[in-house]
């Protein structure tokens, strides 16, 4: 496949999974009295990858995700070649849409861009239940490392690879369901940056977290999926 | 397939589509208590289109919206001749649906059609959370882009074909995830002027925006969805 | 398939439909702080659907319910001979749900019977929303028809046949999702009529309306059904 | 396949079982405002066993659960050879993941051991909603057994069964959607032993309860199962 498709495909993947899932936050999560909540908002973020993956999956892959590509290519699945632009496309649209989400936000009189951050991920103070550095770190390679373990083992075996944009997605989903209270759930370096780069100040200088944590979890899951699955061709 | 059974299908669709995800908001959205809230009514609008393309899918390929119709026939996958004959179904199966919601919320003594209003569109100060124009204009017009993006992916490979409905109607709860508080989400002309027919006054005055802004939308997937999609044969 | 698998399967699903819908609403519905509501509720009945649908399906059809045996049989998809075994399977697996419930709700000392009817179907005061007889004849004629018209098209074409359990499960859901509030949704004689028989008082004055509605309904969508779709071999 | 390999999948499916399950009970149901209530944790257990089911189901059938082996024997589909290395697997990746649990939350200022006790399974006062031991034995028991009748089911036959993991999953959703008040659900013994042995106390005293009833349903839904399904070749 040509590589200014899959550029195109990562770009716009990743576009939706930032808008979609922080824009649900920003948008829905606290409207007044019948907003979506810490559920609606892990359903958005799981179901950008559930529909982008049945789309673009047959493109690009549909990696969306500098942990996923990474992972992947430890674990012989991708080329290592080619993760750099993959990971260009992945910021360029983290970063597009994250700026998508404060211009539209800004149109709401009541928006307070310090206050909700566009979803921004951090510890400490900027955690939304508190928690520290130590206890994120760990939460964040956890959750990544078996991410890429459900995403490994889901496009291993041909008689199930059709059903892989749901077992993904709803990973993602179970993820957030877990760790939003934690560390506002990243597992995704470029989800990550893109609110960052966006909103400035304390996302910007706990962005290295949400780099580290996530692609050593996926570096673990890499060589773990090395030996657990078997890679069946179609 | 006969035109007259794809007319029918088209109209019972839409009708479902209409009914159920509008219903939902009205009927049991702010129910007390144990009201759905917006989660239960993307839910509902989405899961109307997952069950009406299974069920009416292999018959007119369940469209069920104006901006899904020209999308399909902008990327080459839908003759656009047959395209009047189908907007005409998603507009008479919109308005009976419409009208059935009126005839049904009118037994509930605490109905008020000024207030809720058949969960029409709007902008400005009927938009849900108080969105002017633009904002409203954006996002209808960057999620029916994302939409047709997704149907057009979904739809285009043998192998993940059939999961394509999945794909598609969930795609449609997550863009009500994010947008029904800027817009209360359109993405769909029919859908906005089933209620607004009903409903008068506003919803009128400002329809026009959820014709535009979604066919543009549409248009754009289009034309993006035949760069970068091959549509493989069954 | 021997008669007596299919009655047993009959039997353990329409168990299944009542005691996880109707527990879910009983039970867990209103819990203090972290209850479901009827977003839970309406999940919980759909899934009772997915699941058995996958588990019995290929044993008796999962029908689970008199309107879908009346229905399906006058679309020409199931032996009119057979329907009467198929009801009294599900008629006495949702009476023996419906004592399961009372049974286990009675342990719990805030548990008031006619309170929370073990969820009852009813119109008028006995309507969660209020709604009179007609809105409520009207919605569970118009439900039922639209669950028919969407199992006899899923189950129609052999591409997408597999996905049937979960294009009727959750049609069951968005069922739910609509029209809990009007009539505590039934399109379901025998999940009316299991409750029904336990509670009794008002439960069964109302009970015919649960049974002539979703059959009419069920026998419409089974004649629309002939016309719009064409049932392929597997 | 290989033992040791199944071992690891074992291990680490029940640890994602248990960390996500309970974890997403003990850091968000109950998070203020947008906590994700009974629903999300209903949600979260079910999706465990989705993931996992895709990802390691082809390396040793993901049972993640004593009463699920035991279940599987008595059918006639596992070798009770290799019941007791499943269930050891079962048991440390459950102990482990309520250490990590333990770990984080501890890490949360406003964590009491006591007060959400890890999510552990209890009944009287150690209920959620205060049912007794009997209401709890017979629900346990009654869950289980519809827990395995439908895994038994929905992985007998050929055209379905690479849904199966969805139906079993989403199982696992309904039966936590119904019976969270009555046990806390259980259905699974390592899911118990686990949080248990972390906690210490009531939790310890009452595990017994959570041995006994979920093999008690699961061995007779394996011995229902002989009789109802048909175990078709791939």
């Amino acid at each position: 496949m040509n590589i200014g498709k899959r550029f195109t495909a990562e770009w716009l993947g990743t576009f939706w999974l930032v808008f979609g899932g922080c824009g649900a936050a920003v948008f829905a999560a606290a409207f007044p009295n019948v907003g979506i909540g810490l559920l609606g908002v892990s359903l958005a973020f799981g179901l950008t990858v559930v529909t982008m993956a049945y789309a673009i999956g047959p493109v690009s892959g549909c990696h969306l995700n500098p942990a996923v590509t990474v992972g992947l290519a430890v674990a012989g699945r991708f080329p290592v070649a080619e993760a750099p632009l993959y990971i260009l496309a992945q910021l360029l649209g983290a970063i597009c849409a994250a700026g998508t989400l404060l211009y539209l936000a800004s149109a709401n009189p009541g928006f307070d861009l310090m206050a909700n951050g566009l979803a921004t991920n951090g510890y400490g103070a900027a955690s939304p239940g508190g928690y520290g550095l130590r206890a994120v770190v760990t939460t964040e390679t956890l959750m990544t490392a078996f991410f890429l373990i459900i995403i490994i083992g889901a496009t291993s075996y041909r008689r199930t690879r059709a059903a892989a944009p749901v077992a993904i997605g709803l990973a993602l989903t179970l993820i957030h369901l877990i760790s939003i209270p934690i560390s506002n759930t990243s597992v995704n370096p470029a989800r990550s940056t893109g609110p960052a780069i966006i909103v400035g100040g304390v996302a910007i200088q706990q962005l290295w977290v949400f780099w580290v944590a996530p692609i050593c979890g996926a570096i673990l899951a890499g060589l773990l999926g090395r030996l657990l699955f078997v890679n069946e061709a179609d």
